[in-house]
This record gives structure tokens, sequence and C-alpha cells, in this order.
């Protein structure tokens, strides 16, 4: 009887409901350069307190139309450059909406999903210049990506007997750049490393010092204990700076040590063009590479990758199916790999797909011309920041960050405090969002472009905006 | 100009095209008992490999329809109880829309899907009986919210120093029932305790036996390592059994364990209909919950939720917010908490609104009658199995799980042979989706009902199906 169901009781109201919201969401995205972020009205989280009763559905619907679409993060509107925060696609919807009619788990079997996500790994790991050896497991984003392939460095160091032995009596140790972002602290410290464990190495010309690191590891050797994994960055967080992988690669292979490369948004540039894709050279000898495909290639979160050279690395760290987990020859069971084997979650929906949707359709190389076209938008507000009296770059942008303060003829606190001030005014009136960060001593106004619907003109529209709060 | 983002360049098409798809998802679902799963046919994971040039989005909408629809992994027939998949609803498809559209980093920020997120949580903590200190935080699955629990647990056991020590020089040691869910192990190995520190308690009439426990938490206390963690399961995977919360929360107290409960499927007879409710009496002491909403709540894949009973544990675990993270006042950067400060990610999409749809338009009795609904089926089933000459359970079902052999009058390995070759003739037909799992010598047929489109007449033709072949 369809009342036992929680399926619709009426489908064809369904439908019509459905679609006028999909009507509804298309508008929005149409829209997106009207539709800046805005504050969530008091009582928001109240008025989200589930209800005892059913509603109809058509009034659920309103709801989303009402109290749910407004209060988006922002991060769709072509003035949005805070954080690292990408912009969405159009191909999402479809994408989501299969997604969810699908209602695949990746975690394994057989069934198409799983082969959709091999395929979109496969063309990750060319792009990246990785061999056939490599594969990879989605994972929400970055910082998963990073807890789970520092696990398969660990085990390739200590073996396999780790698992089961825990890694007690042995301290291990970690080198990366001074400001490499915090995900890589909270991975070490997820898999009992532990924080204290990572050597941050000085900065020279803007990258990882390889002199510094190779006396770092001499001296943690002397005191004991056994360096294990490297971690380069491609973007850096605050100023979007590149380390030099080959050089990184070089003291990994002579040291033992696992090359991890932070290519959260920075990873990207391998498929844009000239300069911005030779910032990335040498990441195709990393051992691991943890990426996002909500930053800079654009669609909905979340989305990310773990991607490893040497695909049983991963295995040898996950791999365990009790037998109620047993692959079979034929049937629902059949399908190896299975997903499970190369990562934390069993349960996994189907991300993979929105890429794929992506490239089908909006095709690699207008991407490829997303990325550039983010990077010389960096450039061109470095410049417009620099035609601007008073205001001052951090540096030069190198990929898609620009990073500057407001007004350089005060004192830092003061500096820190006006940059402060103008991100939150150009937030809440809607002009444009900035995130900010400290450079040295003043905490300075930050745009790391990874939005396809930036143009010059929002550009410099913002610059102006800024320099008119800098002189109020 | 238009043609520099990657947005549609004719939103009129793009909007036909959409709608068209939307209908046809409609259609598969609203035929979802007419849609078994399939067998993939060769060479689709080339099929799949990403082209080098754009394609009409039409082709690429064709292509859905085709390829990648067809290939569901078969979860969302009336006739699928292999594992513990969940059927998907119709809810999942405006959700998934809605959150693609908004493209929301519920990682933290002021926006509306982290309100709404908060305000799952806090009806999930109701449910569970837990008090208003609970706090926390959507994830993939279980195997996620397992392993950051366990990291939380570790925390609180060693103190926030072990964030940055790592664990180095102290063997931890965990305890739960034979049978535990392999999650608890990867978490166990994940987080560096080491899956060799978990002590497999025996079972004594179904549930962890209290008195072996205790002996062996003095064992290991004696041979110098410190207990620090008891996992209980709400719904064991092989047969879904509960164990006596209140007497495993006593002796967790007693020994300054930290309870966790395995809850993935069986929290949610939390809301179901006595006798099942009582199954997880108790639950409201644990110190952790790990939970699946795409299980027994029957949303689309991912979506699962870590709480933990004093949001502070977990916060300790977590926390941690570089300058260029940092919360502000006012604009985009307020919003305190944010929810990467209560686990791994810092990207993260917005799972709980599949909840939140759900939850308001179906309503959470009918959710109740649902879940008591599959443990009745699963009884129903019991009786069907003990109808059929040659037929045996493996025991009786105390919630949604029947396991049974097909004919016991054969050796062990011939049964386990024989139900195997039936689980895999029954997918290839179409005909109905039981998965296996080995009791004591036999590898047995397994349903575990967690699918609001099954009926008592699915029930009885899969069991005189699974019969035909027995006898065939």
């Amino acid at each position: 009887m369809s009342d036992q169901t929680l399926d619709p009781q009426d489908w064809d109201r369904f439908r019509a409901e459905t679609r006028d919201l999909l009507d509804h969401c298309i508008d929005l995205m149409q829209n997106a350069g009207e539709r800046p972020w805005q504050h969530v009205p008091e009582g928001l989280e109240d008025s989200y307190a589930i209800g005892q009763t059913a509603a109809q559905g058509a009034d659920v619907m309103d709801r989303l139309r009402t109290d749910v679409l407004p209060y988006h993060a922002g991060n769709t509107h072509p003035k949005y450059w805070g954080w690292v925060q990408g912009s969405g696609l159009s191909t999402d919807i479809a994408a989501s909406m299969v997604a969810a009619v699908m209602n695949s788990n990746c975690g394994g079997r057989n069934h198409g999903a799983n082969y959709m996500e091999r395929a979109v790994i496969d063309w990750t790991r060319q792009k990246m210049g990785m061999p056939e050896s490599a594969f990879g497991v989605f994972v929400t984003g970055t910082s998963q990506a990073t807890a789970q392939a520092f696990a398969a460095a660990r085990v390739k160091t200590l073996g396999k007997e780790v698992r089961e032995a825990g890694q007690v009596g042995q301290r291990l140790t970690a080198y990366a750049a001074a400001g490499v972002h915090n995900a890589t602290k909270k991975g070490l410290e997820l898999i009992g490393v532990g924080s204290g464990n990572l050597r941050l190495v000085p900065l020279k010309d803007g990258r990882l010092d390889v002199t510094a690191l190779k006396e770092m590891i001499a001296e943690d050797r002397a005191q004991g204990a056994l360096p294990f994994l490297l971690v380069g960055t491609a973007g850096s967080v605050d100023l979007g700076l590149y380390d030099d992988f080959h050089a990184l690669a070089d003291v990994a292979a002579a040291e033992s040590l696992w090359l991890h490369v932070d290519g959260a948004f920075g990873a990207w540039t391998r498929i844009a063009k000239e300069p911005y894709r030779s910032l990335s050279d040498g990441i195709e000898r990393a051992d691991s590479i943890a990426m996002d495909f909500h930053k800079w290639m654009y669609v909905s979160y979340d989305c990310g990758l773990c991607l490893v050279r040497d695909g049983e690395d991963l295995r040898n760290a996950f791999a365990a199916r009790p037998v109620y987990l047993d692959g079979k020859e034929r049937g629902v069971a059949s399908g190896e790999p299975w997903f499970c084997d190369y990562g934390v979650d069993l349960s996994r929906g189907n991300r993979a797909i929105k890429v794929w949707m992506a490239l089908e359709t909006i095709g690699e190389e207008a991407f490829s011309e997303a990325i550039t076209r983010n990077c010389d938008l960096a450039g061109f507000m470095a410049q417009e920041v620099q035609a601007q009296a008073g205001m001052a770059l951090a540096c030069d942008p190198v990929s898609n960050v620009c990073v500057f303060t407001a007004q350089t003829d005060l004192p830092a606190e003061a500096q820190s405090a006006l940059n402060v001030r103008i991100a939150v005014e150009l937030q809440e009136s809607g002009e444009a969002v900035f995130s900010t960060t400290k450079i040295g001593d003043v905490e300075m106004l930050r745009a790391a472009i990874v939005n396809h619907r930036t143009t010059n003109a929002h550009i410099r529209e913002a610059v102006q905006a800024v320099a008119a709060l800098a002189s109020a």
C-alpha cells in the first residue's frame, strides 16, 4: 500500500512543487550577482527547529524560498574572495539531483558511481602527472585527505604492523614550511603523531628553505626521532606561494620521507596557462596530494580528493574487510576495488559526479581559462591597489591571492583595526567579501580569487570601495 | 561579460534541459519498484572517461539518462536488504538541489546552513535523550564519527597536551563486544591507538558480558595499559543485537572510561514504538554516539552524525583557529560556534538539510512508524523462514535484522556455498538483495531492513524465491 512508504502520496503534486523549486533555484543562480551575503535575522535557528508534525510539501518548499535560500554563505557572488571558497557551477544542480535519486553508497560493491569516481580520479591523476600506479579516494576536502595521506605515510614508514600495535614508543617527526595550513597540524593530531612533532621550516624567498630543512632532519635523527613526512604547499593560505617541489622531492628521496603536497586550491594551476602552470612543477613527484574540487574547480561543497602515488600505500593503511563485507565474484558484492579499502569512510556519497558533469559539460579548456583568469585578476587587483594612495601590497601576487593593507601611514595596530573594519563593512553592505590575515605585524585584507564570476570591473569597484572606506 | 564565466551562455536552454532531467529523476523514484540493481555493462568505466572537449548540455544530460542513472546501487528498490543501506527519500531531491545552489561551506562563518545544522543536531540530541550540553558535527557517516569520537575520548583521557605531544609512550586500551563493527577497529588504527589494543569482550545472551569486561580491564591495568574507551553497540552488524547500555555506563563510570555507542542504524530505535524502542534504553548515558541518517532515517548518502554528550570534549579535541580563520564580532566571519572546531573537516557541505527537509515534510511520526514497521518486517521474515522446510534462523530477530540459512540439511561448508549462490542469483535476477554473513561456521543470508518501501508481500516473495533456489 502506498501509504506504507515514506514516498509522496500524490506524485503529481510533488512533481509540480519540485519543478517550481527548481525554477526558483535556477533564478537564484542566474542572478548570483544580485545576491551578496547577508546577515541572518535574529531567531533563524529557532525557526529551523524541527516541528512535531508533518507540513504540506508546498509549505516546506516555501520556507526553503523565504527562510533558507536567502541565507547562503555568500561565495556564489562575483565579488566574494574571502578565505578560499569556490563559487559553484550550474552543473552542480543536475549532478546533485542525480546523486540524490541514485542514492549510491560509494564505499564499495558493483555500481556505476564507483566506476565514475575511478574515471574522475584517473583524469586528475593524469593532470597531476602521476603514474598509473596512483589511486585515491574522494573525501569531504583537503583536511580529510591530509589526515588520510598522513596515516598512509605512517604505515609506509613503520609497516602495516603499526595498524595493530599503535604508534607507541616511536616519535615520528614531520616538516613543513612555516605558515603551512592548519590542516597539517590537525591531521598530525588526529593520527596521534602530535602537532608538536611538526617542525616548521623557515621560508627562503617564499619557499621552504631546503638547507634549514636538512639541518632540522639531522637534529631530529640525532635526538632519536624518526623523520617520516615532508609537507609541501601548492598555494600557501596567506599569499598563494608555492614550494619548490623538485627540491622537496630530492630531500624526501634522500631522507626516506613521504612527500605530501597540500594542494587544496593551488594544485589546480596544473591545468592553468603559463606563467601559472609552472608554479606547481614537480608536484608529480609527490607521494600524495590533497586537493579540493570545491575551491578552484568551482564545484559545490563538499568535494576533495586524496591522491596517492602508489594506490597500494593507501590500501595498506586502510583495507580491512570482515566477512560481512566480503567481495564476491558476481552480483552486487563484486566490483573490486572498493573505495572503503582506501580510506576511513565505508558510507560514501557520490562526489565525483559533480566533477564529471562539470568537465563533460563545460570542458577542461574552460576551466584552464577560468583558473588562469583568476590569477590574472589577482595581478589586476595588485595594480589597482598600487594605484591607490596609501595602500600597499603584502607582496606581488604569484597566483590567485592578493593581500594588501588599506593605509600604510598608521602604526601596525591601527592598520590592522582599519583593515578588519573595512572587511566587515564591505561584507555587511554586500559590496564585496575580503577575509583578513596577518602578514608580519599587520592584519591585512586578503582576496583569494577562486571565482569564475569575477571580472576586472568587480575588482576595480572593490578596491575603490576599500579606498573610500580607508579615507572616510 | 557572460562568456567570461563558467555559467551557461543560454540560461533558458539550461533551464529546459534541467527541468527535463528532474522529470526523469522523479519518474525513476516513482518507479523504484521496477528498477532493481543490475550489473554494469562491460566498458562502463571507459565510457565515463573525461573527454577533451565540452559537450552540449543536452547530450551530457542524455548520458545521465542512459549511462549513469540505470546503474544505481540497488538500494532504492523495495526488495533490497543487503548490508545496511537506506532507501532514499523524495525530499532528498529538493534538499540536494538547494544545497547545491546555496553551495554553503558549513565549516564555519555566519550563514543559514550552520543554524539549520545546529537545529537538526538539537532535535537528534533530544531524541537520544542527551542533555543540553551535548553537541556534535555532521560527517559522512559512522566510520568518520567513530574516529572523531575516539579522538575526543583520547584527549579527555590524556588531556589536551596529547594533541601536541602525540600518543607516545602510553598504551591505551579499548573494549567492545566481539563482533563489533569494523569501524571501531579502523578508528583505533587511524588515531594511532592500534586495533591490537581493542579487547574483544565475549557475549553473554547476545550482549557484551560485563563480568568478562571488568576482568579484562583489570588485566590491562595490571599490565600497565590505560583503559580509556568502551564501545557499545546499538544494532550489531550481524544480528541487530543491542548491548545493555545501563550496564556499560555503570562500568564506564566506575572505570573512568569513555562510553561510545556505535548506533549506525540501531540508534534510531529511539524513535520507534515498543517493543523496539526499549532496545536502546540507556543510550542517553553514552559519552558519544555515532549514527547515520542515510541508513535508518532513509535520507540519501552521505549523512552521519558524531554526537557528543559534552560538546566541549569534541571542541577540546579539534578546535584550532589560526589568524586566517579568526572569528569576528560582525560580518561573514561571525556566527560562532564554527563546526570546524568540532571535527576534522574545515570544508563541509550541508548534510543536515536532507534531514531537515525529511522531518519537516514527512514528519517524525511517519519515521517512527516506518522504523517500527521495518522491525515488524524482520519478524515477519523470520516467520516465513520458519514456515519453509529446511530453512533455519540464526536467531530470533530482535530489531530489523533477519539472518537465516536456506538449508540446514547440509554440512556447514555446503550450506555456506548454497547461501552465497542464492544471494548472488537473487541479486543478478533482480528478485531481491540479501547480503551474507558468517554465523558460527555457516555463511548465511542476511536481511537488514532499513527500507521504507518494503511490504509484507515483498518479504514473502523473497523468502519463497530463496526456497525455490534452495530446492532447485
